[in-house]
């Protein structure tokens, strides 16, 4: 049995939530409260010396950490992640875009604001954020403007993480309403069966 | 031709130059000078509107961007990269980890540093760098313990995207000399034939 470690209040969490039910792939959910720091445990530490959730068990004494690299995992062989080279790699692409240009931005501004309730000491990296986070908003809503999902015209992991932090941008201060090809595609990818939202 | 867009100065840029040389594939190299903001034309977005080097032409109108995800292209069915389907999450798990949790502190520590000559007002964001710097270094320290290289007793591409920016880390102010591990793997890293400095 695959046994996921992870916070539903992360998106990255959130992520694999989304591919693991697309799938239809059975598997246990053991809960680790973020705000808590449960990820600092000694015994996590021995899952991902990162401290970082997700950490999937696969039950082989394997366990495998970061989230677009779990997706990789468990999408090989299967609709969401093309068998083709170059498209593979344009998957990557974005998985990696989002990981250095959107999160850092969209997903620690909605923590900070969402998660700490925008502490005075915060209030200038919440700010100083934004920017960042428009940046990425624009490029993403330029792609899909002739495109139905971020790889050709069915969904690939690229679209789950992406969409993770994006539909929950306006969390983090980010009006979403100049961007209406994101919105566009908010819907396409709420309509994938096994879809469930964040909150389960 | 592949035709490669870079600057040298550039970890992630370096990368796609260590692959192309350990497989021997012919390239041309287009040097884009990211101190003089030339990744900010209009031209230059075309190819990638994230305003990033690296950008590989592949030739057929193909633009891809993103070091991690152009080294996935390339390294496809060689030796850097597995086949088997969890050695392959592996080397993403350390490439994410790179991107995520490595390159934001050691990687922007060395530009601050050697690039923008530490100005005054970089100062407190250049020392705020170091502790998640460290943290990635022990953490590799840690993991090359009792392995040759990353994932499995060859290199594959997480070690060249970690080596990128590892090797240079005294650059961003970071104090090598405790981490003997990550010492003992430049010198394996270094003798994989092709090899070339940063320098060319």
């Amino acid at each position: 049995m695959i046994r996921v470690y992870g916070d539903m209040l992360s998106g990255n969490c959130y992520k694999i939530k989304l591919l693991l039910e697309f799938l239809g792939l059975a598997h246990e959910w053991v809960h680790v409260d973020i705000l808590k720091q449960e990820t600092h445990t000694e015994e996590f530490k021995r899952m991902n010396p990162n401290t970082r959730v997700p950490v999937v068990d696969l039950g082989n004494g394997e366990f495998l950490w970061e989230s677009n690299a779990i997706l990789n995992y468990f999408a090989d062989g299967t609709d969401f992640l093309p068998a083709e080279r170059l498209a593979r790699a344009r998957v990557l692409q974005w998985q990696f875009f989002e990981q250095y240009s959107h999160e850092p931005y969209i997903a620690t501004a909605r923590y900070i604001n969402k998660y700490l309730g925008l502490p005075k000491e915060r209030e200038a990296e919440y700010h100083g954020k934004q920017a960042g986070g428009h940046k990425a908003l624009a490029l993403m809503n330029a792609h899909l403007e002739k495109r139905r999902f971020f790889v050709g015209e069915n969904p690939t992991i690229a679209d789950i993480s992406l969409y993770a932090y994006t539909h929950v941008a306006e969390e983090g201060g980010f009006d979403l309403s100049g961007y209406p090809n994101i919105q566009r595609w908010f819907r396409d990818f709420a309509a994938i069966p096994g879809y469930l939202t964040m909150q389960g």
